[in-house]
């Protein structure tokens, strides 16, 4: 078998979809999520036969517990999936939504509206419940789906992508709307990324590498997502408690995920007090400190910190920590070594709130919040398909909006130029 | 001189201009756009010379006179330039504008406001007044440029940005906010396709192969622009005074322009009243015309069309013509070869008005209208940096909103997740 022609079949009839889709009806479209909600919850069984011998192999391999709790699913998360398909049925279609109108001096009538994007290539890696979400959010918007999970989740993935797509054609949704990958070979996603022309965006949902390696090789558009070194700067004029009690949140609340913190900054007029608190209190959560050279002449118990650990993304219970003269530095470390994720100033002084917000560079700048609220649900946009770190087409938490283009619409009695 | 190492000191300059260009007044900004004008006005002898060297050249290579006199800058061109200059400094500042805001139920305060993309490479041939026109939309949108032009302009374009850089500097502009690349090696704009991270976008502007290029190897984020294979589809139901007019304005009135029409579609029931009365139009216009069978049987005055005509973009005084069965048909055909730029249907019936505006797939989509007024000034943004015919981040005309990206920011009291 060609996987090459395999990818372009696919490809092809995801986009003889799209130009169905991108007219549907919201009813028919809602009709089909709901009717997808109701076949997982029907065939669970199914779901969890498939998901027991992914489990079994993933375990075989002596992969981490941490990863074989992503792959893993029961009744209680199929119920959750299709609570996210019902949640998405319940949200507004953005598709012809109006969002600029104008009539000319020459009496042409411009409108601009929301359309599909049209065919959207969603790379992930573990956790299949993304095949029910992203499936969700795309056919919501309009836009035909091709769906290439990990291959550790393959089972439990060709599972869920078969029930949804026959129960959502079933429903009204075109034949061909969901294509799912079921190769395993890293040439699958090789010849996505090279199907400009049938695939109009590819968004990697995964580790570094994965994303690193989409980027650097694909001529069809990607929305990077989902890298996040993000900084919490406590600053002279913070209230101790707040400031503690926000690092604990961000460093402690979920480690693995993109907004949680990595790197604590402390303004070296209030560090020789506040760094034990600090680290009493990181210490209770057993977190790791790696700190620089001022901060371990404050608390010598922190572990020295390199130059490495200023651009890690740990995902785990661990914290860099330096000591800086002022905000500016706070700012210019931050712009040196954020990814344009999410960063936090705990701060008193409205003008540095100001300051921080203006000259950070990140998708969500915070005063006085957890970092960990970058979300797209936290964010009131009802569902989320990624956190973007790139400034194009979208930044930050991705909704439905996220997933749509536009088109102008002119009216005219016979206007010439 | 390593070209390699000096784009990278370029970007990089770019960039630390880029920090400061974030958070530049809309004041100083619009007096920098000010100093920028006049001193083109004040020194265009230096740029004549320059120009004059350069068409000199040009003309020694035996040049297309349509090509020689794109090159061409004589009083009044720069005087155009120098205009264009003071109308971006009287449009609104896009940068800090609010474009979503929200309480969420925690008390968080939640903004969404524009913010520059940072640092933008423009690619371009011929027109050197695309150097004072790139310029002046970076800089009002608050972005660094790096400019590579074409090689025959190399000359104009050299004194044309070396006199913007050093009277915006001097009124106020970040130094190195405009970076010349003045290497007319494809090796430098190579360099600037493999910038990712220091280049956050890159908008060609040219002929279809070098876009092709750019596209097909850029890690960088890039706009595709102006490509146009332009429809016009007559209905049965069309008023042919008006579907000639518009027919012989959309061909004629600028036939080299990416909005100019290449292939006119006509509905059978009609064809053998009106394709006479469009042939003696066209022909009175000296326009080549290649039809299809069923139009070569009503006019066999008209050339035979090949398979490639209909995803040819002529730019020239020639046009396809085809006769189809239905709106159907017509939009069948569009969609399959169209580039997604303008097409416009002229009928008087209401329902097959609204389906050509749903299905057809195209940044610009009229109805009684020529396609020629797809354009940034004619939509009324007061500017136009090139017609973007992808759908990611920008679709059709881009005017200073499309030099943006977002970024949130979140007011707390405190918060934790």
């Amino acid at each position: 078998m060609d996987i090459q022609q395999e990818m372009m079949a696919k490809a092809q009839a995801a986009k003889a979809a799209a130009r169905k889709l991108a007219v549907l009806s919201t009813g028919v479209k809602n009709a089909a999520l709901l009717a997808m909600a109701d076949a997982l919850e029907k065939r669970a069984e199914l779901i969890l036969e498939a998901n027991a011998a992914d489990l079994e192999e993933a375990r075989g391999k002596g992969l981490k517990r941490s990863y074989l709790d992503r792959l893993m699913l029961n009744e209680g998360r199929i119920r959750q999936m299709a609570e996210g398909l019902r949640q998405t049925a319940a949200l507004p279609d953005p598709i012809f939504e109006g969002d600029y109108s104008t009539v000319r001096p020459n009496g042409l009538e411009i409108r601009r509206i929301r359309v599909p994007i049209g065919v959207i290539g969603i790379i992930y890696e573990a956790r299949p419940n993304v095949t029910a979400d992203a499936t969700a959010l795309c056919l919501k918007s309009g836009n035909a789906t091709i769906l290439r999970g990990g291959s550790d989740a393959i089972r439990s993935n060709t599972a869920i992508a078969s029930l949804l797509a026959k129960a959502a054609v079933k429903a009204g949704a075109p034949e061909g709307f969901l294509q799912f990958v079921e190769f395993p070979q890293r040439e699958a996603v090789d010849a996505m990324t090279h199907m400009r022309g049938l695939l109009d965006l590819i968004i990697p949902r995964g580790g570094a590498g994965l994303i690193r390696h989409i980027v650097e090789n694909s001529s069809v558009p990607v929305i990077e997502t989902g890298t996040g070194v993000c900084h919490t700067f406590v600053d002279e004029s913070a209230d101790f408690d707040m400031a503690v009690n926000i690092a604990i949140n961000a460093k402690t609340s979920h480690p693995s995920v993109c907004n949680a913190m990595e790197t604590l900054l402390v303004h070296e007029a209030i560090a020789p007090e506040f760094l034990p608190k600090l680290s009493w209190a990181m210490g209770e959560k057993h977190v790791e400190m790696r700190a620089d050279e001022k901060a371990r002449a404050i608390c010598p118990e922190m572990k020295e910190a390199t130059e490495e650990d200023w651009s890690t993304e740990y995902g785990d219970l661990i914290l860099s920590i330096k000591v800086v003269p002022d905000l500016d530095a706070a700012i210019a470390h931050i712009n040196k070594y954020n990814t344009g994720h999410s960063e936090t100033i705990v701060t008193k002084n409205l003008e540095n709130a100001h300051r921080f917000q203006r000259e950070v560079d990140a998708a969500a700048v915070y005063v006085n919040a957890s970092t960990r609220f970058t979300d797209g649900f936290e964010f009131g946009f009802g569902a989320e398909i990624g956190i973007s770190t790139q400034k194009l087409h979208a930044r930050g938490p991705m909704g439905l909006e996220a997933l749509t283009s536009t088109k102008y619409l002119i009216y005219g009695e016979g206007q010439v130029r």
